[in-house]
């Protein structure tokens, strides 16, 4: 079994020198989250994660969920855990007062899920749903809805799903054919079939939300025939509680490869008359609302690439400190750990350098969503508007798979005792093999970054943001001992903007262009770790300069930007020859040659 | 489920075109390889592992292995598979005619081992080290003693083992603590414990031969104190049958995370008095003789590296024509199978192309040790021992790497439905993760490929393969159309080149330089599947001009080599640049900054 620690010094450094917490602080309606109650909030919640949360994940996975005569048991401690969870008030950290949360920024709130899926994952999914159907529903529902429904979200009272995908319908939801026939008196009776649906039945609470997207009768083809509906478990008597069971059915759960504590459920509506359900929105704009919930999913599971990479990283140095073997490859001595051998400090080093750049890129994202949120200057709102929507796409793409390599190279540390189940990386490991695909495959989100976010406006937001990526190199650069960094910032922003005009200049060859999708989501992701690890090196530097801190910890800092620039920084160039080549093969390869 | 059907194609066309069947067949003793024996035999290996092998490789997963009171029950219809894989006499394929082996050369029997691979890859461990233990044994024991046990483990008739890992003896065997005393009578006593021991124990055969590492009471500490064992489970009575049950328990099993189906033994010798044993060799030899056995399984599991990365790709292709989703990216029609999707056909060719450059480098670098063994010229068969050294790490290193890839890739291909257990990739996905550790993990791989391969002879015969890359080269830029080709060969001749001369010139910082090991390995792996598919494109062009063969196959090869320059072979230049600079940063990286 392996322990896990919130990182709190990593993630207070990230927070203030990186993420702006003093600039979002004073942000008007983030008021509350001064250093002080932050810090004691990251404390709090540290401690319920490794106390609570971190110990049932082993009990999660090998218990997984069962079904049984259309109940589903989740793992034993998981109901305990839920109580205390809900009670303890952490589900509205970040959500809207009005409805019972706390308020309080995302960028707060994300080092906290970071936690959560850190400790548990399987069991944080279920949270989670509660915070992206609060954030749908408060910009989609009417009055009346909130009024029903939000308060007993917020608290998490009651549990969420969002219901996308079908049997024909899991990327192109375009595809989707449940079914919305209206009652005559503004309700509906919901038919057919969901699948993927995670924590779509169990008994934790006394009521589980799901919103489902279907079709009106009178719909259009394709995804701007999509309507939103509120589809709950049990439908409510006159009190408002939970009373008669709906039309809905589990009628299986995924045997899958990780997160065994989480069920993954197939939900049958509407086999006895229809499940009642009430619409949410306008009709057909079903889609628009649904990617309320999806994009704050997309963030979420970007953070879990940081969660997963984390504890394997903490389970990595924890072996590499105790076991010995080998020796020493300079002097030729034996009994020391295996941290010594330059192998093993490599790949420690390695995913730890990665881990700052992924936290890095996310904490500074989270900010960027409280500025486009509450920045009084509309046009500065605007901005960080444009670079959250720019960087969604990189922020669930690249540190998914980026974490997905940690959990690997976690593995390659322990050697053989990470084959084996019982040391729990093997476990991180599976787990892990998901977040690349659901809430959109590497390849959508490399689409979106391609298509939407870039050439749809010329690549505006992203020169922008090289800008941003120069004025760094430029404060580096007037740091005597800082030159190399600069440099490979520099590097990476010629690469960017070269990027982009090759991508402007090839707009019309779209087959060839979306072949390189990927390899440029790649590009952008390693890109932005650089130009993080460079303002985390700066801020270590400076840090250094004044005297604050642990001196070894902040020159570690320094040093891990220059091990990411040495390391994955080229890597960002292979795949900008890799975009600029692959797509003319790709287009003249032969069917047969497959 | 997934199928699998042996590539005999691809196989074919690298075993004439890349391997050089033709001349090995002329080699003397490996006459009776002619193209027709051998297309038969791999003609008919291929029903075999299509029709008995892979249907039982979902059951293995799923069923695993149990141990009951000191009994191993191994899956369902495994013991059938192995009586008729046994009779059908697969096991001697390439062992010596003298102990009952057909004497085919490596050449011939490595397909065929791909086959078993991919086909299954927990059961065709089993008669793998039956094929390493006979190399061994030919070599280093008594001619009694190859009386008295070869044939019968070349027939199958008796399964193998190899016994090198202790709790405290992993990757460093210098560590092993298992005592051998002499009973007074030449033979020997063993006491101690081994684990990670596959196919340990089972009851699939009425005997198993263990080789032991052990320490004879006089040996020096070390690795120069380690003696080799043949250790029966049964022993043998007067006719030479399996008698009384010998002093060795198996008391546990792993719960691993892949290779269900492969028992892994933790072995208990000697709680009884001590088990009986015979020494193989002279006194403190044994790990050069175990040696020998592991370079069988090293190249063996590079080739399960190509094997478990075919099998993941053929399910992937059959998904992606069969499955329908989204839109045209160019056209917008939807209703097309998802190969159609840019990325989608980018994975797969991916996928085929570095299949492809394993496949030539294994199959080619077999050629060599059949050359190195039978060449009568003994220069030029010191020529093929020596490129078979260097290449050794890089086979087993490079493509279990690349396999573990591909295998991922695949995943991704199939989205969700990759991650439930039902399609069988994540099987694949599981059982992959175990190669890039055992015999040697990459970090072992890469420093005997950088120290004893390349520094210990300053280099000399990767210059000697760096000729053979600008050769092919040379021959590239003669044709027309494929200069492009002949320029991505030679960039990755004079990446080799420069990272030798950079090797030597610094020499003297060990701890800086073996740092670089893994990315140094990765760089060298690259390089010879750029190679290879250099060679690929060139012989299939020349079929292409002959009007050989089926063109759209070959022009398909043409382009996969340019999809790997374009894709892969930039890699290595990342990779050289994190060779020459990562040491540094690790170097004076403080420990207190992880």
């Amino acid at each position: 079994m392996i322990d896990y620690q919130a990182p709190l010094r990593d993630m207070q450094f990230i927070l203030e020198e990186l993420a702006g917490l003093e600039r979002i602080g004073e942000l008007p309606g983030c008021e509350d989250a001064s250093q002080d109650l932050v810090s004691a909030v990251l404390e709090e919640a540290g401690k319920f994660a490794a106390g609570v949360l971190a110990p049932l994940n082993p009990v999660g996975d090998r218990q997984g969920c069962r079904l049984e005569g259309g109940r589903v048991i989740v793992p034993d401690g998981w109901q305990a855990a839920y109580d205390q969870f809900r009670d303890a008030g952490w589900i509205g950290l970040s959500l809207p007062p009005e409805h019972g949360g706390q308020g309080l920024p995302k960028l707060v709130s994300t080092p906290v899920w970071e936690m959560w899926f850190s400790a548990n994952m399987a069991f944080a999914m279920l949270p989670q749903l509660n915070v992206g159907q609060t954030e749908a529903l408060t910009i989609a529902a009417s009055e009346a809805q909130k009024a029903t429904w939000l308060a007993k979200i917020v608290s998490g009272e009651w549990a969420a799903t969002m219901n996308l995908t079908e049997p024909q319908a899991g990327s192109d939801l375009a595809a989707t054919r449940m079914r919305a026939e209206p009652t005559g008196d503004g309700a509906y009776r919901l038919f057919g079939q969901k699948i993927f649906i995670s924590y779509g039945e169990h008994e934790l609470t006394p009521n589980i939300v799901h919103l489902v997207l279907a079709r009106l009768p009178d719909a259009p083809p394709g995804v701007k025939g999509l309507s939103l509906f509120l589809v709950p478990k049990c439908l409510l008597d006159e009190r408002g509680e939970p009373g008669q069971q709906n039309d809905i059915r589990c009628i299986a759960i995924e045997h899958k490869m990780g997160i065994h504590g989480s069920p993954t459920c197939t939900l049958s509506y509407g086999d006895d008359g229809g499940a009642l359900g009430y619409r949410v929105g306008e009709p057909h704009t079903g889609l628009a609302t649904m990617f309320i919930m999806m994009n704050e999913a997309r963030f979420n599971v970007g953070v879990q690439g940081v969660a997963l990479g984390e504890r394997a990283y903490q389970a990595a140095l924890a072996y590499v400190r105790e076991r010995v073997q080998g020796r020493d490859i300079v002097t030729g001595t034996s009994g020391k750990a295996i941290l010594a051998h330059p192998d093993v400090k490599r790949m420690l080093v390695s995913m730890r350098s990665r881990l700052m750049a992924m936290r890095g890129l996310l904490y500074t994202a989270a900010g960027w969503f409280d500025l486009a949120r509450h920045h009084p200057d509309a046009e500065v709102a605007d901005k960080y508007r444009r670079y959250v929507d720019l960087l969604m796409p990189v922020a669930k793409g690249w540190c998914t798979e980026v974490g997905n390599d940690l959990c690997d190279e976690a593995i390659q540390v322990f050697g053989g005792m990470g084959f084996v189940e019982e040391t729990g990386v093997a476990q991180l490991f599976r787990d892990a093999r998901v977040i690349t695909i659901y809430e959109g495959t590497t390849g959508i989100q490399a689409n979106d970054l391609l298509g939407r976010k870039i050439l749809r406006e010329d690549g505006v937001t992203l020169r922008e943001l090289v800008a941003d990526f120069r004025e760094t190199a430029s404060q580096l650069g007037n740091q005597t001992t800082l030159g190399d960094l600069a440099e490979a910032l520099h590097g990476q922003a010629n690469l960017l903007d070269d990027t982009i005009d090759w991508l402007l200049a090839h707009k019309a060859d779209t087959a060839e262009l979306y072949a390189g999708a990927v390899p440029l989501l790649h590009l952008l992701g390693t890109a932005c770790g650089a130009w993080q690890m460079a303002r985390l090196a700066l801020a270590a530097d400076t840090r250094i300069g004044n005297g604050q801190g642990d001196t070894e910890y902040l020159r570690g800092l320094v040093e891990l930007a220059r091990f990411y620039m040495a390391t994955q920084a080229p890597q960002a160039f292979a795949h900008g020859h890799t975009l600029r080549h692959a797509g003319t093969v790709l287009s003249r390869f032969p069917e047969g040659g497959l």
